[in-house]
């Protein structure tokens, strides 16, 4: 039996009626066994993949991206998670840095979706924005497609928002259930989400936030250090406490990345911008105030060169489990006397992890392909049992 | 019997021999029968993906868009239409706001079109310049056709000029068909086409000499309304009134906009600029003076402010039949109050009329594929049928 | 028996073992008989699809471009040699002008080619940078394969680097080819290579270079020809010299232009930087050196500015063999009062020549197309047949 077959059995055995049509904002929208069905079918587009089967369930149709921050690795993901389905990719370029009105994102929204399948946004910039634009943005979708302007309703993928980013959270939760062999063997792991010491300013929160609100799921103690100031969304924080209740584990938040790092069994040392001052940076920005804006940015790199200690070097390494915790990152790195002169971490121990690092990131395409498979498809057992057995090459040569 | 098999058994009574390999450049070269040719041929196309039917008549192949304009909708529905019948966009990125030289035109022109076989351009910034640059670049490419350069004649579709704007007018018009359910209701109709007060300067003409040169032709009585001095190509309202002389319809100008609006079934409220001046900047642009330029922007800013009473306001609404003409708008609109202090057209206006404003620019994805169909399916009567008969899907999930 | 049956014969004969997985580089890499398989296979894409026979081997799969200068028809072509096979082009943005560290190149080749079958680069701004960045890349891409990354191994050509522009010069080879009427009309044919002024600083060196190393293999006696002072890499010089010496034609340089047009069959006049300026550039922009990289160009455009006599005009074509040599340019041209006031031909000699030079770019996207079919075939001749013998239509209309 092959082992796209044996996936496509245990997503039988899932409840995930309600992924049909449906789209994917955040994973704690989400229930346990839906999450397990986007690992399980990620896992068989990547297996079917490998074997040169073909996974078109598209003959023709667009996935529409719209980055609203820079980006080139999301960006690739989503464009070769839509080619792998047999959508094109299709770029909606908006003025990046600037908030968006409702009417016009109303508009917008229905004037590039006529034969859009998929949409893919980014938008991480602003709190209390970026899911904002989603959710009107989608809406508008529906009410485009309900009232027979669409000729079907697009699923979002959230390729990052304000709150979360959950493909790239479920790309490193997949990358990690392989790593340790399978979602039962993580019971009990510790995990250390920790701020880290950048030179550039502003990072967004979704990373620290989807982390712990998805890794505190599986039975896993997860620690969130960060200085003093650093805090993340309380609703967030509320979502990992619930979860960890639920699942008999611990969640716990610290000052100090010494006592996060110690036995670890996973690190995520990673620099991100204060809940409270993204906040005051979005009400400035809708206020036009630039001379505001610099001089929050002056206060946040300073505030930050504060905390240049705050990063993972080969002395905190040590700290962790046989010093050989599974070091984890979204990518790009600041990695101290490489990319800069003092960053999140240090030159030999990135270096030692870049075979994982990489195979992290290469879970990502995968994840949103399953995503888009899952709203899309209507009997996804049925349709990977038929793209496991059809003879349809991907490459044929 | 299937609605594209009742469109392609239409298809067959008309005299469509001329519309194989030919271009779209203003709908007034073509017949009446060709224009229901790709009504016809639209409405099929949309039929069929409704019913998840591959409308893929490309393996490969490219769809090249030039947009001398910026533009999002149009981009996006050429690229949609392109996409629906299996050709990949490819974006050609000129220089705005630069008036092109022919030789540079006849090269790019070759070079860009090994595998295309589709070209579509807008380039409405200059009088007297965009369809020459689209007939310069076209006839460059039936040159290289002819000389064994290109392996095909690449179909031009044009997406706005100077002169005319057939996606959006055709588009509006099967709008209007299938609003007051079919042509033969047409007759007799009163359209108003008039100028609308616009905080922003220099909007293109095609539109409104798009509609007049078009709506003339169903037996409609058009009017033509504007503020003395924002005059249409002389051209046009030739094209205008022998149409009308034609099916025996009136073709009017006013100066009056109530005068337009009143007892009207269709208003069309829309800013645009001068010809006069438009043709003063092109000479401006090709003398490169930018004091000038300045100046005149100026001074044609000034002259639209004379004219904010020129608003498609609820008092104006009243006047048109019972009240309830369709409001028609090819977008964006510039809302009063919403995007815009004062504008073309009262936001409650608008939004009274969201959903058949969505509908009318639902159209164009499709008009564009079947301009593309006509011009390269040699027996498109039986390429329908076929495309009805077979079951491959477009979605197949 | 078809044409590309009968270049499928002649594929049979060649030893093109080495070519499947390998990336293409420098035409000096590979041997003669691997350059008339890419020639062959170039002219049976062609065949194929003049023929309307799909040429798809690929059903999904991305192939990325990364073009660290300007570029329109090489894009084009790139573009439509991934469409022609399958493959969706998709356009890696980096900054331009920048001199791309290891590690950094090393992570983006991994994150953006997950599902890359083929990598398309051009950077050729800097002397000793740009065959080594495209060489980092891929061999980043091997890296990932091997570890389990990347899912295939994506295939490097190379678009234009500091010292090879392959796909250029194979494409004018392969148009001399055919307007000599075949290889073996080739022997003891003159070609001139010569330098000529532009009004424009710093063009690349890689096609002069390109073309004495790729042409000197065919038997031709080749004559470089440049003002002192604009000396190409000195490695290239000595591959043309080999070359020469095996093939038993001559190798020649020469600073007077007239000498190297006397009699020739070919004339390949056009503007290039000095090497030694080109090295000197590179060290500055390592360094940051805004002052010094002005000062050197207004010291190359001065010391161009003295060679206005290096033109290709009607007297010095009148030089050439029966008047009529073959006039070769890579295009866009510096065009004596056409495109500048005084640059590299004559407008009257240029336009004569249109039609050959249109046809001499229209040979790009196959030479690239046929690369990529080499590098990803296993066995070319029986995909050649098996292509030749299938009823798919590319245009199913």
């Amino acid at each position: 039996m092959s082992k796209t077959t044996k996936l496509a059995r245990h997503l039988e055995t899932l409840h995930i009626n309600n992924m049909y049509k449906n789209d994917f904002y955040w994973t704690w929208d989400k229930t346990d066994e839906e999450l397990d069905a986007i690992f399980t079918v990620a896992d068989a587009l990547r297996d079917l993949r490998e074997r040169n089967k073909s996974t078109r369930i598209f003959d023709s149709g667009l996935g529409i991206s719209i980055f609203r921050d820079n980006s080139t690795r999301t960006r690739f993901s989503f464009a070769s998670a839509c080619n792998l389905l047999g959508l094109e990719e299709q770029v909606l370029d908006e003025k990046v840095s600037q908030i968006a009105h409702g009417e016009t994102v109303r508009e917008t929204a229905n004037m590039v979706s006529f034969m859009a399948d998929v949409i893919g946004i980014r938008d991480d910039m602003f709190i209390g924005e970026g899911h904002k634009y989603q959710k009107t943005f989608i809406d508008a979708c529906e009410y485009g497609y309900r009232h027979g302007i669409l000729e079907q309703r697009p699923t979002l993928v959230n390729l990052q928002c304000d709150v979360d980013h959950p493909t790239q959270c479920m790309a490193d939760m997949l990358h990690v259930i392989h790593q340790f062999g399978g979602k039962e063997n993580l019971k009990g792991k510790k995990v250390a989400m920790t701020w880290a010491y950048s030179p550039s300013y502003g990072k967004p929160l979704s990373v620290p936030q989807g982390v712990i609100g998805l890794f505190t799921r599986f039975g896993m103690d997860v620690t969130l250090a960060y200085p003093e100031g650093y805090e993340v969304m309380e609703d967030v924080v509320k979502i990992a406490e619930e979860n960890c209740r639920k699942s008999g584990a611990h969640f716990k938040i610290t000052h100090d990345m010494k006592e996060a790092f110690k036995d670890a069994d996973i690190v995520y040392p990673k620099s991100w911008a204060p809940f409270k001052a993204m906040e005051e940076r979005t009400r400035l920005y809708q206020k036009g105030d630039k001379a505001g804006i610099d001089a929050l940015e002056k206060k946040l790199l300073e505030q930050n060169a504060e905390h240049k200690d705050w990063a993972c070097t080969e002395e905190m390494m040590k700290l962790t489990k046989d010093g050989k915790a599974l070091y984890l990152h979204c990518l790009p790195a600041d990695i101290t006397g490489l990319s800069c002169k003092e960053g999140e971490v240090d030159n030999s121990v990135f270096d030692r992890y870049l075979d994982p690092l990489y195979k992290q990131a290469s879970y990502k395409p995968y994840i949103i392909a399953a995503m888009i498979f899952m709203a899309q498809v209507k009997d996804p057992v049925s349709k990977l049992l038929e793209l496991d057995a059809a003879d349809t090459k991907r490459k044929n040569s």
